[in-house]
């Protein structure tokens, strides 16, 4: 997981549309993918020249998918193509921005989070940046390997569903879909963590679960900040009445808005689960201290008494008169044996052992 | 209970109305029960083939039952005769839906969780949708044993109440209020569980309670998330003018409506009891701790002193004068009760004992 | 104070209009005392036959002030013959309500607790049901002795101040004005407890306010469910614009709900108290179990090397120079007091003493 | 400070609009003064007989200012010449008022505290209740030393600013700005004090720090009480298009209310900081408990061993060889040292110490 | 950091809109910059009397920067010569503002904090006040060293960008951006201290660390105070409507409102962080404290009892049969072994150890 502050700040003091590539570069070559597509014909593309775009402006419906966003020429260009405001092109080259929507005079710009787990379960985040308008959507991705957009493609490929026969609302809604849908995996696992910490904990508490709980409580706060905002997103986008968003697709974002309430609502129960499991963690720990504490009491108890009695007989005293005494010897000891039994009875009875 | 966080990952990548049960299997066979009533009269059936229901559409009130949403087909094919929107259908197959109302063109849609206590007083939940449009109503179960809609059935067989005269959304008030009562029981069940720790704990603090407590949090956050979206659910009902929903029956949605608000409240209550419990659990602790510490302390300040002493005439130096004394021995006795007396008052002057 | 969570939970399972006592019968006998008056006549009457009620009706303003309500077949006849909706006679009867305005076609309903303190300066609730009409007011009280209603009935009969000159609306303004002004009352006792058990926890902490703290906790629990909907029954009235409740009386309900904000500053302050309290308790209890620590700690620290010093010369070597000494004995002891006196200083120097 | 929860109760059971005085009596006599000033005109006066108020109705801007309101008859006696209603009566004789603004049909009415420091730093707290009609503004104080109003009379006196030149509405805005500038004060003592003790508690932890935040704790309540109120109150006063208060006075208005919300944020930072510091302490408690068991773990580390070593020695075994040898003393003293240094490097190197 | 509360209490008692210098003086001498420009003329000049300003009124576009706002004569001259009303004057002087914007008939009143970082990485704030009009802007810094401006004035001489181009709102949201900027270098800043922090505390917890977080928590209350406002702030900025904020500028405007939900997102993480790092640092601490206290029990646990046991062969009875045994020495040095293994088995068994 990158770190929870991102790093814009080194943008301050530039003109406030300059272009500059805010983020690490996640991937080496950009690799711009080209689909075109109606009810009747489908066509896919790799793009070298980002010219070749130009071409298909107007014909059918065009989803041009860019990976990787650190070389500002290429953004530049396809924005100039294409007409996008810099202020968007500003926001898609900086890949740390707050998940929104937002309304331009001739497009649509949507920004979120994809988030996915990597082989050590923990969560990556790359930025996802959607720019809409009648007949095309383009798409910018951070590029890292893994692709949740591919099965809506192959749903395209082979004109599965009804996705060929919508406009360019549906097909934003389906990738909108495929990320969020991936939310609910992330959550799970997180849930899955929790879990497994949560009955380890419950018998023995180790110092090692501290930092795992400390973990999993930053991946949270990082969830909630790319999560909350895409509440007022989808919500915008249901309530959109654009020439881009039509009546019949609404249900279908009304459902999105439903399952991202839903994501929050699991996001809030991972919470108090969390610091349900902190409580406990820390009650285990003072547990501890306190059954070690009546260990050392016990012992203490115990032995102490006994060890000053067997001092008193240790001593050099030329009139000790019960040093002479023939059943001296056993009589202290069964004396020290009375003693320890009824203290260990009186904390016996005291709830103290 | 089942885990906090539901399963729902598993359709990821799917495509958004694909229709795959997403839950464990809680029946074996489904079962769909159909009562088909007006005023005057009554008929009930156990339906074998979907097709039957169609003979009933348009005749009086419909009222069809299915118990256990894991077959997809008969699922597809009730949606398909009832003309039901395929969102609605993915929803029900998913049994890990937040509580919800959605109005569709021609139908009402509504989800929630219905809830009870299994033989071990653990929270059992199951999730209830409703398809409801003028002149018939499908509700969908999970299918685990015992049903609360049993009783309206037996009012709308004899004709108790004002059920038989009223029309569909009377129906879905009565079933509402039914599975809403049910929630009362629930909290009632939980309160009594933390009063009975409560009652326990003010005295004695056993770890045991730490993890019963854990327990009553997690159902309580458990029924945060099926119970806080009613509220909403409910109101929307209430304030639903759609053709369905008469300005009759909504006196009846307003006190539903009352209920939940009341179901909010008791369930906040029960949250801050909780809380106020583990805070008394705590500095029952920590007082216990410091019990045990100030046994320790009296121990040690009343026997180290005079193992000190005694060891002292323990010495074997050839010119220790006291040791030759007569009454040496008993002099270092007295003198030894004398300190650890005016130790013993000195603590009882400082409350330490 | 009775259970936080009331037993509703009984009525599951029934027709949701069916009447049934859902409560503790607090009184053995119903009293119905009614009381008929304008700003010339006024008749008081103990009724027996709910039938009298009747004859009434219409004449003047009349106020039926029901004690008990555990005898469903009085509360079933009254209802029949004004009129009132059975959804309001299953309020009444079920004392477990959340404190609500609902208006119905002809009447409204008010519902709110009463609270008043025992002996034992514990709180006792009361549930009190109004329903209101044009020409009359009908009162439900579950009939534990004592009664605020008194000083405004004295108020009617004595003709004092305005209230034989108004309507209905101010009638209601009276009683509730006089309900809500024993809550001040309430929350005055309250904080009276939390300060003097404040003032003694400053400088002692017993186990005992443990106990004491967590039992206000839960009377503030109480009074937060109580009061806290008031708000919204007062501030509806006070925008309820039916024929029952007129613009002049509008200034006297706008002062109530002011009186009840100022309940609800009032409370959160006593919580925040609370939490205020239970915070210097337990660092109270840190700071005590500190200072034992130390006393612990001293003790070793004087002790211990001593005891191992005297310990040497205990041991039975055949040469051990020092023990052949003249001066060898109170060489050591002054020895082991120069090294006690050096730790005491070094300690006094680091404040642990 | 006076306690946070009022005395109001001690009017429970009387007729709402009885005149009844709620608080502690502040001043033994009471003060009325009259000012009467226009552009041009400017007169004095202390008022003996309230009838002579009269006079001056309808004649320029007239301010009454009453200091102390106990005597009942007095405040009942220009209530009723000034046409004001019982309920502002109450209102102003009940010491424990919420801060609030009211409209009455043909005046506003306005309460607020007006705060103060004593000599020890404590706040005093007194109530201000204005009556503001066209031509006059009847203002009641419960009367302490030391007037935040005399800046204003000052500037009425002097024809300073543009006070003599604007109506009512601008004399009620410069006395409420008067009073909020004192809070700025009251905030500003009151971070000091915190600011003090924090500088202290880093380093070292008294018991008494603990009091003193929880008196500060407490006064905080009571300031948030007091203060948060009013912004309603201001706010109240900008939107207000009454006759009284003219758009040219919204500006200072819209000013004050800036300023109301300036002390609730810094409010709001001096509770964020109070909780800061209890924790540093808390864990500075903490600190301290850790190094003193520190401390003694160390003794007993570096004690015990070599105590039971010499013990050995002690014992009288007949046959017990290392007694007899003649560098047996030697060579157990060096063991022990060595044995301790050990331990005491395995320490350092585990940083305990 | 200055302290968290200001000193604006010095102003109580004067009239309101009496010009009073609140804050520390920063600068000795009053620095006036101005520039006048438009697409194709450009003028900077350093101006020595206030007259001269006057000159450029009217012409193109003319910014005043006034750095250094404690020569109360200077900024009453530019008042009157640009008409700037009283009350915004008071606010420039006073620089304790919380940010806020205010319209009045002829401009438009901005305040904000240009927040920065001393050699020490301690925030530094600057109150920035921005009277806008029609044609001109003029600019009231503090006059701290190092000036976010600079980029601007560079870009406005060099015609880079679209500045020159466009009007006074334009200038106005390019200043904005500046400070907003410099936020989010504050924040990472931050950030990093806290993951320093945070990186050290997980292994080892040094009395050190809690007073950086200490510090950090305050910086962050600080930020905080600083921050929220500015939501309103440029929200209305964007909303606004009157002739000086254009149109095509409320884009910009828009970015920068999501700029700042962006910050105080973050703000809320740094929080939360705080509260994590508090959390471990303290259960660090309790972890520390039960490693210390088992190491003492383990001591107390292997060496008491044995201590005891050759203080019984220390004993001097006469008779004592096992003294005289040939090998009672080492059977009592064997059992002594025999039980401190068994113990310590026992406790590595019980997780002790």
């Amino acid at each position: 997981m990158k770190s929870l502050i991102g790093k814009r700040g080194k943008k301050a003091g530039l003109p406030p549309e300059s272009l500059v590539y805010v983020g690490e570069k996640k991937t080496e070559k950009i690799k711009i993918n080209l689909i075109n597509y109606n009810e009747i014909n489908f066509e896919e593309k790799e793009i070298k020249r980002i010219d070749e775009c130009q071409e298909y402006k107007g014909k059918a419906l065009t989803w041009i998918n860019v990976e990787g966003v650190h070389d500002v020429t290429i953004i530049e260009k396809l924005g100039k193509d294409f007409e996008i405001h810099p202020l968007i092109l500003e926001d898609i080259l900086n890949t740390d921005q707050r998940p929104k929507k937002e309304d331009f005079i001739n497009n649509i710009f949507i920004v979120l989070k994809m988030l996915s787990l990597n082989k050590n379960n923990e969560i990556i985040s790359e930025q996802v940046s959607m720019v809409v308008a009648p007949g095309y959507l383009i798409t910018f991705q951070e590029g890292i390997e893994g692709d949740v957009f591919n099965p809506i493609r192959e749903r395209i490929r082979n004109n599965k569903g009804a996705i060929r026969k919508l406009s360019v609302d549906y097909l934003v809604y389906s990738l909108l879909d495929a990320i969020i849908d991936k939310y609910f995996l992330i959550i799970e696992k997180i849930a899955e963590k929790i879990e497994l910490i949560e009955s380890e904990i419950i018998e023995k508490s180790f110092q090692k679960h501290l930092q795992d709980i400390h973990k999993i409580k930053q991946e949270a706060i990082f969830l909630r900040k790319s999560i909350w905002p895409l509440r007022e997103v989808i919500s915008s986008l249901e309530r959109d009445d654009s020439l881009i968003f039509k009546e019949t697709t609404r249900l279908y974002f009304r459902d999105l808005f439903d399952h991202t309430i839903h994501i929050i609502d699991n996001l809030e129960s991972l919470r108090e689960m969390l610091s349900a499991i902190t409580e406990i963690y820390l009650s285990n720990l003072s547990n501890k201290l306190n059954e070690t504490i009546r260990v050392l009491t016990i012992i203490s108890t115990l032995f102490i008494p006994p060890t000053f009695i067997v001092g008193i007989y240790g001593m050099n005293f030329k009139y000790l008169p019960e040093l002479e005494w023939k059943w001296g010897y056993p009589a202290v000891m069964i004396f020290i044996v009375l003693v320890s039994l009824s203290m260990f009875f009186y904390f016996k009875k005291k709830r103290w052992i």
